[in-house]
């Protein structure tokens, strides 16, 4: 059967969620953790993979196998299993053709911004400290221009190869409450970089750089040299992935 | 000249605030910051020995010294030489007589607990992860009973020696957000623990083991063995010392 897995974790340790070359991933200490539950190598497919630093609250991974364990329990037989920077939150069993990625999501984000003089030591990792002050209403403005779909060419970083570069925004806000702005914004699909190249021009927008009306021009120009820096990873968590057309499926019961 | 700082700092990499002969405290990472800054060694006073794990938003030192750096540029030079999980927050020039211990003082702790299923590996080393449910309602009415002028024997870890037990407190509130649950308290002075034994008695109350009213019976008891267990340091963070005295002192301005 396949098991559905919904992740939370600390990126501060981990080189990204997806296995690689160099250093430790998240989607190692899964594996491993699994292999060591089931007595058999397993591989998880994910919905996404976060960059070296980039927390999730609640990422998405699939795997297959046979086991007599209820599927509901399998997240707390992992997260014995697992490090404390890495949870498993739910566990369920879904159809063998759901796929993490290839049907249709909803992706929501969080980039958190610490704005006043000292940073947060107890925050360090998890939020993108600027000591300079931010105008959250202006960023605010600027982030409408977002919602809607749009060819974000400007907000990927170059080597990416995606078929086409447009996506649609269903909500972008941004949320001052007292020293800290959240950049909050949710979506159908996001190119290699975009949420934090898109924090990085916000954040250029609030310091008065140009005016919250220039993120029009930016997604017109389709190009990333218009747009800002790309703002640092540790400030950035995937909050939430949504998968409507199988969540309505759901709520029809079980088809035969 | 005395030099007081306001320091910030997550605990969860050291052994507490004072130096001691196991392992590494605060204290030895900003002496040794300070004897960088002012090729001398240096040594501090604190007004809290924080425990192991427990974090600060403003915990106060003092320290003399004979320099030409500006006071309140002596916070930026020593950022500049600690850990990012230490950070000093503020330094200023106070006069000879002022001591961070010795002296009226107000402190406000806040106790923080995640009640809900899963912990938040994001914020694993700041909070108390509690799983089974909480009525932060009846948390909050048990805390009012310690506001007030009170002997709090119930609440201090035995071998603590202070001459007396009374102490007063000005504030105490129980407040939930969501899965979160904060207990904040504001008081003269502080036993040593009663915080994470306060949090500990009002985590029981939250539970049911007991009604709020109890609060009032362990008070009266003066004996460790009535009230709760000692929650858990991670979840402990100093938010705030203030010195009334001396801030009214300061307002009339310096004297001659």
């Amino acid at each position: 059967m396949r098991i559905k897995l919904i992740i939370a974790y600390d990126g501060t340790n981990y080189h990204g969620f997806q296995s690689q070359v160099n250093g430790i991933a998240i989607q190692d200490v899964i594996e491993s953790a699994l292999a060591d539950l089931f007595c058999e190598p397993l591989r998880i497919k994910s919905a996404s993979r976060t960059d070296t630093g980039v927390h999730a609250e609640g990422n998405v991974a699939v795997f297959d196998v046979e086991t007599r364990i209820a599927p509901s329990k399998i997240a707390l037989a992992l997260n014995a299993r697992l490090p404390e920077d890495i949870r498993i939150v739910d566990s369920e069993e879904v159809p063998g053709d759901f796929h993490p990625r290839f049907q249709e999501t909803v992706k929501t984000y969080e980039y958190r911004i610490l704005n006043r003089k000292f940073p947060d030591p107890m925050m360090r990792n998890l939020e993108n400290h600027i000591y300079y002050p931010l105008d959250a209403e202006k960023m605010d403005r600027a982030a409408q221009y977002l919602v809607g779909e749009h060819d974000f060419a400007s907000f990927c970083s170059s080597g990416y190869s995606s078929k086409t570069t447009v996506r649609t925004i269903y909500r972008a806000e941004v949320i001052r409450t007292g020293d800290r702005i959240s950049f909050f914004i949710t979506g159908n699909g996001f190119l290699y970089n975009m949420v934090r190249i898109l924090a990085g021009t916000l954040i250029e927008i609030g310091e008065g750089k140009y005016p919250p009306e220039e993120m029009e021009k930016i997604l017109e120009a389709r190009d990333r040299s218009c747009a800002g820096q790309t703002a640092l990873a540790k400030g950035l968590v995937l909050k939430e992935i949504r998968y409507p057309e199988w969540e309505r499926a759901q709520e029809q019961g079980p088809l035969a």
